[in-house]
């Protein structure tokens, strides 16, 4: 029989549908390794093609070889852009429109085009985490910006269609609406509780363990309680931190060292699936308060949102968080 | 530059991302049709294989040929059933839980196996149709459902593992979240208006008509203002009813035509793409009241969700309706 669980941090529920369950192994790939050569002549992103992207706006320097270790462009098919004007134009009473002011840059997380994260040494992951940090707190700056999403899509199943390992930052001049009601469930909990609502999932997950993917000085990896699609993963850290600007440098290293190997579990058991991930924070301007915690989603692209997901916005999940979490504790012994 | 639009029935924004748009020609499938047989031996719903299936709840004869038209059975990979106990348990302050309990219904739309709706007579579509409102009067008279969607996935892409045309129907023992708020922004409209949003949708958009791709006396079917994705279609009554199951015999007559059409122009300007369709509709027991609408929302399957999507909740459209509704009213006078 299925169960129907509840999600605390957005009030909605998730249909795990173990009678369709397939178990964890099952959502190995079928091997198609990605075959990949260090350099593609032909690719943007790779070194000596710097002028196939929009001028650069952030580098961190290679010292050993006189280049770029990571490099930030804004995104050549932008979503979003700097001009325009930022203010709402009614046409009607019903219907509302503004420009796309904001932001859309591309990390470039290596010279390498064929090093994805999961294959690179904890420094040069750490690197990438620098970057990142960098570009929110130089776009924060922007009075404009209301929220800015660091996000990352790996294979063609996740939606990407340049190989050569790179995440993006969005930032909006609107706080999307699923990030508000995070937002206001988290206040509620907090109004009500005097506590942060993620702290407490933490907790509770640490003791019961059977979610747990593995735990670190400052990070706890798990599956949710009530994940939304097969292997989802959430990296959380420890102490209470609102907003990802909060990230300090000793924090970036443990950040990028648990990342790593969060991607190596995933990689290994699941034969280099397709994911995607998102980096949660508070939007602008809330990044100090004590509601929210920022954290990392992992969603690997096993299976397809259908019908019922489209009409109902409701998930059916086919597997078991405590099986795959357990698949992916074990796996690690095995491999 | 892109736009960012407001959406008034669910209160998000979407970007319309019109620097990455594709002409609306450039979304027609790669051609690969689909070659099926009348007839599939192995097949689980083609005629002699019924012991395939679990017991049929439904079916509509079929005089002529002394079998069946329409055929309902439960879904053999229930993601919900009727065993089971409806009331939710705690796991502690955090983690709430209930048996998946509730009714997931197959509706094989034809005996045929490569009788699609878009290549079906008006009268065989109705006869689905009549299906759809027969299962959702059965099942609407057990307490504990909460709500009914019917829907569809045609071909992999939207999910389906099946080729034989059929449709599904999911009854929940709880309103999903999104439903939910759907409603309670239509509820707030009427509260402040004192009318319906949906009609008033409606009839903003066949006076606006750029949106519009055809118009019959009974239904407006419509590109919306914020579509989430290329060539989302809407097909609205034009007189108010809350419901799905207030759809009289001769509606359902009028609902096969525009439906058989929509699809037809669907499959016909984008070389048959893969696509989902829900009924949305009021939850049960609001289903008399004044502030809802219910429609189809028609989603071919021709963009992937990314991680900025699955991190903000927020779509980007890489198509503008205004022109992907120009495309679709053109194509049928070049058809």
């Amino acid at each position: 029989m299925s169960v129907i669980r509840y999600d605390p941090t957005t009030d909605e529920w998730v249909i795990i549908a173990t009678e369709r369950a397939k178990r964890p192994h099952d959502f190995k790939k079928a091997t198609r390794p990605r075959v990949l050569t260090p350099h593609e002549a032909s690719c943007p992103f790779c070194p000596g093609n710097e002028a196939m992207t929009p001028p650069e706006v952030f580098h961190i320097p290679n010292n050993e070889r006189n280049g770029w270790a990571v490099r930030v462009v804004p995104n050549k098919f932008a979503a979003l852009t700097l001009q325009g004007d930022p203010r709402i134009r009614e046409h009607g009473p019903l219907f509302k429109e503004m420009d796309g002011v904001g932001h859309h840059e591309v990390i470039i997380e290596t010279p390498i085009h064929n090093r994805f994260l999961s294959l690179m040494e904890d420094a040069e992951v750490e690197q990438v985490v620098h970057a990142y940090r960098e570009r929110y707190l130089a776009l924060r700056q922007d009075q404009r910006v209301k929220l800015i999403l660091i996000f990352k899509n790996h294979g063609e199943a996740a939606g990407t269609s340049l190989e050569h390992p790179h995440s993006q930052l969005v930032a909006t001049p609107v706080v999307p609406a699923s990030i508000r009601r995070r937002y206001e469930v988290a206040v509620r909990y907090y109004d009500v509780t005097g506590r942060c609502l993620y702290c407490d999932i933490v907790e509770t997950e640490r003791k019961a363990g059977e979610r747990v993917v593995l735990e670190t000085d400052d990070f706890l990896v798990f599956h949710p309680f009530a994940s939304k699609s097969p292997f989802e993963t959430w990296i959380v850290p420890k102490r209470h931190r609102p907003s990802f600007d909060q990230i300090t440098l000793e924090e970036c290293r443990a950040l990028a060292a648990v990342l790593k190997t969060t991607l190596v579990r995933l990689t290994q058991a699941l034969n280099d699936p397709d994911y995607n991930f998102a980096i949660h924070t508070a939007p602008i301007g809330d990044e100090d308060k004590e509601y929210y915690l920022w954290h990392i989603q992992i969603v690997p692209r096993l299976t397809t949102m259908a019908g019922f997901e489209i009409g109902s916005g409701m998930r059916i999940n086919t597997a078991n968080p405590e099986e795959t979490a357990r698949f992916l504790r074990e796996s690690t012994t095995r491999a």
